[in-house]
């Protein structure tokens, strides 16, 4: 074990004692007070340590348990998620002029999206703390995978979505058998999660303040295995690795990972972070110094999973403690056709969201700000399946043809 | 290695030379001639041996190289498929009445579907073979992961459809970059595909006999390593291996693999393999000691992945060498109802098609014909990802309620 059991705000460094349930999703009070919201996250003892301790016995990322917020006798809530693979993209490194560039597919996860990491961790902290129920605010990836889990745990999820969450994620949610209820405007629904947390003691698996601060504090740290899994599928650490991000809990995870294992002595230091979200609310603060990420001007957009105005305290921590860099994507075109492209020419079809971190890299590529010799990483969040209809738009009709090769040809332009 | 480079006919033995193209999706010339068509697939020599050869620096599936039919150095294309997780369901068994039963979650393939490995195998044979073009018919997973392997081995790909193919299926073969075109009839696919074989030297990555005999013969063998995969996985080799079918590529490849097994020593018998399908034409040959499998009487089916009015010899052969059985489960409530149990009770999400093991499972346990303390797997197909539309329409609409802790316990019924 090396979970101290205290939870330490990231800005200003106060610590809360586990639990502190009605801290969890609201983050550190006195930095809400005081206008700037951020996420509390958990506080481990690493010293005299000089390994990733690793549980053979158990089931999926709970392999990494003793670097979890876990009790040392929870039993884990898991469906084998994680150890996903890496695909090497040898034709977009030529391209980018960089050494290597894998994508650590996460589509390969449970409910196919890196959600199932936060969910898995978040919902065994439920079990830990004995609740009975969870409540979740997601349009999307987040709410089916904490509903998978809890589905899992015999735990019941009550999920507060919009009323025009996509088709394919209502029924995501409600197949796992998930109270799914809509509200008529998206900001209610923080509130009212914040209501029910006080009131009936439901632990809460996304954020509720406001500006947000991230998500529950356990679950953040379910993506720091990703972190441990790549340090031992690459040959050499990454120097980059990109995460298509809205509030930031993957690529605060990951970073929080990358940290532990340089604590660790294992790596000399943590890779650059890099954002790709479609408009640029860490952009704008890491370029202005703000601790305040958005709001920025926004629209409707394809990447449904990150398109958000606003990011975290917590984001803004990972990439300024890596030298990192946010890049916007906002055209749906652009991102489209990167969808695309990865899926023709790699075999790999991943959600739009995912599909921004290649203009994000280009971009960083022309502004000669990947070394030569890098190895990059770009998190492949989830599978194209979720919003096939964005897709579908962009392709042509299927043609009815004669049946004979002369027409087939013909219909093929050969 | 141990492949023999000779394909031999399942059901009269006679041995091809590898290559021997115009054989592969159509099997036997002989056997066709003679009203029964059967596949032909490769044959090992496994004499002396008594492991399964594993070469740790390969991609995939491809750890398990020696026991597939490719030349040694042949470069593997691979998108980091197999090694999918087993999920145990300690509450199906004991309401089964058995000892374990565990989901080998296939949905965790890179495109979702078990029908990856096929695919990993067959392309990885075209380009050792030189093949420039790959053809397959399908309306489903089997042609998304072929179109994905051929982007990712630089191929052209054709895929023949018909003109229903379901929206997500047809975006799926599309944004991988198949050229998808759709017959008027679909019977009109497998003569047109004969024709593209023949005149152009295309590879068939799936069958095109009538009655059916399978798919592309390197392919079926693909599915060999999920034999190999469970015996590592389990603490003992399974009893019951349960397949849901319709051609039997899955179902045959799966038994060979176990058939592997056996003559290396490493298990005392292979499982009895047992097929679901919706109408039953493995079932209705079982029955009658026919050397056909159907046609059967058939409708429309949300199980569309498995329903055929026709099964294949490939499949009757592995049921009736495994002391097998084939169970029809036509009523598409019952699996829609299947799929929803599994997903709200284990967080597990599979295609209608692989809910039909389910329903199956229970007719055999209500027939007394499970052990008291069998070791079941089932396979665990697709996600339900592929047709979201069918499980949609069992779903309750997503009520939308005002901001309060009142209205939502009304809403969720507390
Ligand atoms: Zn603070
Ligand atoms: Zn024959």
């Amino acid at each position: 074990m090396t979970y101290t059991r205290t939870l330490a705000c990231l800005r200003c460094a106060a610590t809360y004692p586990d639990p502190s349930l009605e801290l969890v999703g609201r983050g550190c009070p006195s930095c809400e007070a005081g206008g700037v919201p951020a996420n509390v996250l958990p506080v481990y003892d690493l010293s005299g340590r000089n390994a990733v301790p690793v549980a053979d016995g158990e089931p999926g990322l709970f392999r990494y348990r003793a670097l979890l917020p876990l009790a040392a006798d929870t039993r884990a809530v898991s469906l084998a998620e994680g150890a996903t693979p890496v695909v090497a993209l040898p034709a977009v490194a030529a391209e980018l002029g960089v050494g290597t560039v894998v994508v650590k597919d996460e589509t390969r996860n449970p409910t196919w999206s890196y959600k199932d990491r936060l969910a898995a961790v978040a919902v065994t902290k439920a079990v830990e703390l004995g609740i009975n129920t969870v409540v979740v605010a997601s349009t999307g990836n987040h709410g089916a995978a904490i509903a998978a889990y809890a589905a899992r745990a015999g735990l019941r999820c009550v999920v507060l979505t919009v009323a025009s969450v996509p088709s394919t994620m209502k029924t995501l949610m409600q197949v796992y058998g998930a109270s799914v209820v809509a509200l008529p405007e998206p900001r209610q629904r923080w509130s009212l999660m914040r209501e029910l947390v006080r009131t009936f003691g439901w632990l809460a698996m996304s954020g509720h303040a406001d500006p947000p601060v991230g998500s529950n504090p356990y679950g953040v740290d379910g993506y720091k295995t990703i972190a441990y899994e790549l340090v031992e599928q690459l040959p050499s650490p990454p120097d980059v690795v990109v995460v298509p991000t809205a509030y930031a809990d993957g690529l605060a995870g990951i970073a929080r990972g990358f940290a532990d294992l340089v604590a660790l002595g294992l790596i000399e230091r943590a890779p650059r972070m890099v954002a790709a979200e479609p408009f640029g609310p860490h952009a704008a603060a890491l370029a202005s110094g703000s601790e305040l990420a958005g709001p920025v001007p926004y629209e409707p957009s394809v990447a449904f999973s990150t398109a958000s105005p606003v990011g975290t305290f917590q984001g803004l921590s990972a990439l300024r403690s890596t030298g990192g860099s946010a890049v916007a994507v906002p055209d749906d075109g652009v991102t489209l056709r990167a969808q695309r492209d990865l899926a023709a020419s790699a075999g790999l079809y991943q959600e739009a969201a995912s599909a921004t971190a290649w203009p994000a890299l280009a971009t960083l590529a022309a502004q000669g700000s990947l070394g030569r010799d890098a190895s990059v990483v770009v998190i492949g969040t989830s599978t194209g399946l979720k919003d096939v209809g964005a897709t579908a738009a962009t392709l042509p009709e299927v043609p009815v043809i004669e049946p004979t090769a002369d027409a087939l040809l013909a219909a093929i332009g050969t």
